[in-house]
């Protein structure tokens, strides 16, 4: 079942690193303004700020703050560098409490040459690592696959059923999945994992798959400038019972270099005709 | 169990399109005396020439025909479209007989906007519109799923589990799946689903993984640049039963800039140390 048209903008949440040339503040007020009513904040965008003052400025604005991106990247050659990622996700962990975000986006990680089962052990025992924290903080962890072309250097989890297994055998209530119409829209058992993930789902992303695509990493397309059915994955995963915001994360070479206020326009456009 | 080190060339197979610069004739006298043994011969290499006669050509020069590339890309918008897909098949059907090639790869196409599921059955439809043509010709069919990536304009059979799926559907002696490390190498059900294609296994192409893969068609590295381990799946591949050639298939504008001379002494030496 296809989703139903949006016609406002009460679950639409913007990614900052889509607006990537604005800084903080000026996403927020520009959001805000514009009506958008989610916000999902890229840690760099908190770099040299009070995490706390700026959990007030978003709130202020009336933006609901959605999640934060990104944690993860847990596996590495030399047990030195798992445990400086460890430490670093429980940082993150302990920034998102202060900034008062209820979900940590974690982009598991990968190396290349490191072997993906390897790396994938890895992760797991990462998400172990951090889960008291997390579980102590109030904050959940969102296990979110990423498009195999990203399999060398950035996740081992690369569909969806990879990432319901590892929720199913991590079994806390503070793990669950993300999905990115990105990364998942090929996958021949979307459907089906959609439904087993089921109230596991913790977040939705949109945007476009553009043909040519000319950058694995950005070249984004904006919903409606490509093949992807957002509309129909919406449907599918409102259907398994997930109702929180449609998030829209592009990253584009091509629209970071235009005028950000323009695009801002276009998303909400693109956001009530193609999502 | 890791594919047993090669120690010499008899099982090496190049595709023309590997050493792009070069024209068939210098492919085939640079690969005979580098000792390559086998060649796939891709169709534009053939083009304004006798086909019979480059069998001829090929086969004296002591190579063995392993395949030509590619037929395929079946679906289409319009009816008509479809049915010129066909007939071009048909056709390539009587160019690999008349060149002696007895498997045809298939890539299988995709139509950016169609629906991948809407692909897939005109994917399916094509190949049992073709298959009387291949059976009666003695010319095999590999169903050669591609990396995700490709599922927008090139494939919609993008894990070896579906082109699996597809062959058991056909079911036909005539056709079969073809293994390309680089499209199926994340996939955490490679293992299963090659020992699942077992004697439907084709062919084995060979390359490498680059990161960062600067392009998404053509920056496709040697064995051993990049993080696809090799032997790992040549081992599977050879558990499953297959003994056929392993065929280096690189598509680089990097490579193809460069001496295609020094470039064969490579793939050779990679070959031998990394395959």
């Amino acid at each position: 079942m296809s989703g139903e048209p949006i016609n406002d903008l009460s679950r639409l949440c913007i990614h900052t690193i889509t607006t990537k040339p604005w800084g903080l503040e000026e996403a927020v007020s520009r959001y805000a303004e514009a009506g958008v009513s989610g916000i999902t904040v890229w840690r760099q965008a908190l770099e040299g700020r009070s995490i706390a003052r700026a959990g007030e400025l978003i709130r202020s604005a009336g933006l609901e703050i959605v999640s934060i991106c990104r944690g993860g990247f847990f596996p590495a050659e030399s047990e030195s560098d798992r445990k400086n990622a460890i430490e670093d996700n429980i940082e993150l962990i302990h920034e998102a409490a202060e900034l008062g975000a209820p979900l940590i986006v974690l982009v598991c990680g990968a190396v290349p040459g490191l072997e993906l089962e390897e790396a994938r052990k890895q992760i797991r025992e990462g998400i172990e690592a951090i889960l008291p924290h997390a579980e102590s903080q109030g904050v959940k962890l969102g296990i979110e696959p990423l498009h195999p072309m990203y399999a060398d250097s950035r996740s081992a989890i690369n569909t969806l059923a990879q990432a319901n297994d590892m929720c199913q055998a991590i079994g806390s209530e503070s793990v669950g999945v993300v999905v990115d119409v990105y990364h998942v829209w090929w996958d021949p058992n979307l459907m089906d994992e959609i439904n087993r993930a089921g109230e596991k789902i913790l977040a939705f992303h949109i945007c476009d798959w553009r043909t040519p695509t000319e950058d694995l990493l950005n070249d984004r397309g904006l919903m409606g400038e490509g093949c992807i059915p957002v509309r129909k994955i919406r449907g599918w995963v409102g259907s398994a019972g997930f109702s929180g915001y449609n998030e829209v994360e592009i990253f584009s070479n091509r629209r970071w270099s235009g005028d950000m206020g323009e695009f801002l326009n276009h998303i909400i456009d693109a956001y009530l005709d193609y999502s």
